[in-house]
């Protein structure tokens, strides 16, 4: 039976830090997965950089971009932070993503690397969960012009220096007056980033479903400024009105020295990102094993 | 010029608790509404326990129900608690709401009683803004039996006892499992509510414009146990799995008693209430001035 | 070799609920903590119920408080619930507790019944930690009189009703005002009850060497209504201002149908209760193990 | 009738940044404030570089240290900020301070300015409420040499870079290992600073009377990371474990780039801060005002 998905990438961890030969495991890893591809009727493509660092040859090899045009698939071995930028990268092709997680599971990749064999099979064959999550695009604009632009799957960070004092932030609404913020900072979360840094500051988690963003002030000098989740439909702008060392920070990628009367803008992005999980996955069980609320804890 | 909304109705704090004879301010203040709606090119209709309350007569008296049915308007004299009895109350009927308030303005009641007559009169000429809340509908489920159904407009809360421990719940979405909890008991929250005791209990604010209730627990035993955010579009199932004493609150209407394999059934309802306010009202400005965000406090 | 411990009372889960005969298991825990002191040098004695429940014989037995007159140490088997328990009713006399578990470890009774044997037995000789525990000593006034007391080792706790709106309560310290609170309820917890209901509640933990209470707030109003920790040497007042079907409770002891003008009043108690642990035991240890901070949780 | 403090210092804004001219209102209210001693008995020292930056002459002059050695009270006009500064390095001597505020009341400056006489002379004549709060003595260690030292009035803060991600830290209480944090920071703050910083991150109030320091964790990764109260007699040692980036701020005394091995240790100073309050104040009505709780708030 030909597989639902015929052409099928593969990327191991993205840009992985090479220190000395790189394991071998790894090779056998992304080896087996495009065997496995292979023989259940598909067509194996490496992600280049990741053939190169782990040294294997014998397959198309395609970088993430040519990835995004020509395959159906695409197999993504390492954490969540590996899955968010592959799924950025990806965004803008529509190519659905699966996360095999060497180490312990994240949110979004799920498919523990011991028995992926079962999983991937029935995926690649059409049994599988769909779980789509909107992608913020974010600017910052200095004096009129655009001087920085990412896309974000969890979250746009702006906070303080080390050693300086608080933010000052002014926050609009499609254009209408929200607040100004004293605090160490500003997240603004997507659903899929609500589990991860906003959760820490105190944010709530909102379901993929939700059509919104959600504002978690860090250590707010007001004990009334509480998260807000606002419509994905809205451009949110955060103003610099003060404060020194500040920067803004994309799923962590990061501009610094933001300056007085920087603007960073949220919009939500006309892409989103589609991860495929095996059937009978929930969102609600990797929150139960991520959150630990089984374990009748203290 | 004729007013966009000729039958209006008013409605004083609905059954005003009597002591002795009305304050006479009441009467005049509802007559005062009457007036200025007749001198407007209306029909002031009052609603039938407020005029007998109040012993105002002169003018048609009719029943909340029948207001529904034959008023394009309905002006509110009293609190937040008072606009919410009578929202749920209009809500099949879609008929609009204008609410003023004798005291201290409250998140949905935000005129003044003292300089009424300008907004009410540019809202009459159709001089408004538009402020549509969404409602749920709730039931609680025993043996598969429904003994309870009710309205909120707030939020379905479900508590424990005052002497006893924790309530033990088991919540579900659309049927998927997603969590026991060991809680003082949960509150689902709708945007409305989000500001009122969900807010107290750690809870995000939710713009009107979010199609999602909010989960909060009160007390959680499991410190992970956090606020989630969840789509309106979903049945939300909360099963009482253990505890004494337990009860549930729809808007402060409650049902006590509960017993073990009760479920409470929260759903969207296929009404709305919409209020009108003033040209210029934002959401957002109403947050700023009763959560106090402008006065630099501590 | 003679135990410093000669004379040693064993506990077991106080007033235990017979359902028909009790497990043999428990008469076997029991007997064979009795038969270890007897080997050890010591002489052993029954808590008379635990004696009659289990249809155990040929100890000597005594009443919890001929226990405490007559015993050097008690041993007390069951959970955190069951040496609250005992340990107010031994704290007059000073005798030490040991805290042995049938079920997951508590925050004091942390002696796994598996493997109880040697570290009981370093204890009876000498080889133990101590962990000295402050008390609360709280009545209820009203009128002039006071209407209950009680001992508390975790917290005072004043609630509202199950289907009543918030309690509003007036909050004094040796005399001098502190703040008026509409709230869900208060806490008042000691060190050792700073890990269970208040931290629940949003309150920090309280180190056992504090000589403190913190009063914590359950879902307040004012969001700035936020937990604080007072010197235990001041008498804590909280008067209850407003609201219906309020109670007092007293590590889970309650007096419901607190009426306006009721005051509770809390002060230190002139006893403390003292645990003993293995050596090697570490207040940080137990917080790890029970809050899960080791496991690099999501 | 002499006053019980004879030789009294006056000190402005400490380091003032001087644009310009002076306004002519701070050199009145300084001179103001001399003049009011004289006259009432005692002798007036200006602080030097207050001073020579308003260009005041005709009164003695001495430098902080001097002022120290010499004097029986010294009155600072600021805000909280210049307190803490003129309190650290008054420490040692036990001379008390008083705090005129110019602008909006602070936790511990609470004269008015606009009606400081009646209640400095008061204070002059030995009326008033004595507030006595201990100081933080903090080093950092690195590679068994002390590298910085500090005292601190409100808060220890070690946090990350800005655009770094999380700290990694081990604490560590007299020796004994407390927990392993990954999070934004970690505050240690005493009585003074629970409100302050330590409040925005989530710490309880801690009454000056209680003998603690709190550690708060900020944005914790571990949802169990709660603050905890300890006891201001051990040694609290925090071991930066990884991340980059990352400073250690003293009262907001900075010390950048600290580095993997690093260990910033707070003890109770020998010294302690004596602020001196007109008769009738209280530690919580300052609490209730700067907080808001008497304002009905939303």
């Amino acid at each position: 039976m030909k597989p639902i998905f015929r052409r099928v990438a593969v990327i191991g961890k993205y840009r992985e830090p090479v220190a000395g030969a790189p394991p071998a495991s790894s090779r056998q890893i992304i080896e087996g997965i495009a065997r496995l591809i292979i023989q259940e009727g598909g067509e194996a493509t490496l992600e280049a950089e990741t053939a190169a660092t782990l040294g294997i040859t014998g397959y198309p090899q395609l970088d993430v971009d040519a990835i995004g045009g020509h395959c159906d698939l695409c197999v993504v071995v390492g954490g969540d932070g590996t899955m968010l930028g592959v799924g950025r990268r990806l965004a803008a092709y529509g190519t659905p993503l699966v996360g095999i997680n060497k180490g312990r599971l994240g949110f979004i990749t799920d498919i523990p690397l011991q028995s992926y064999e079962t999983s991937l099979t029935a995926i690649l064959h059409g049994e599988y969960e769909e779980d789509v999550r909107p992608l913020m695009q974010a600017r910052v604009v200095r004096g009129g012009e655009c001087v920085f632009e990412a896309l974000a799957l969890n979250d746009v960070v702006v906070n303080r220096g080390s050693t300086a004092g608080m933010v000052e932030l002014r926050i609009e609404v499609d254009g209408v007056f929200v607040s100004n913020q004293r605090a160490d900072g500003l997240i603004v979360a997507s659903p899929t980033g609500s589990t991860a840094y906003s959760l820490s500051a105190g944010g709530p988690m909102l379901h993929p479903s939700i059509p919104g963003w959600v504002l978690v002030p860090i250590a707010p000098h007001t004990l009334s400024n509480r998260p807000i989740v606002l419509s994905d439909s809205s451009e949110i702008a955060i103003e610099v009105a003060g404060g020194r060392g500040i920067s803004a920070n994309f799923d962590m990628q990061s501009l610094a020295s933001l300056q007085r009367g920087d603007r960073v803008l949220v919009r939500r992005s006309a892409h989103r990102v589609c991860f495929l999980h095996p059937r009978g996955w929930s969102y609600f069980s990797t929150l139960r094993k991520k959150l630990r609320w089984n374990e009748g804890g203290s």
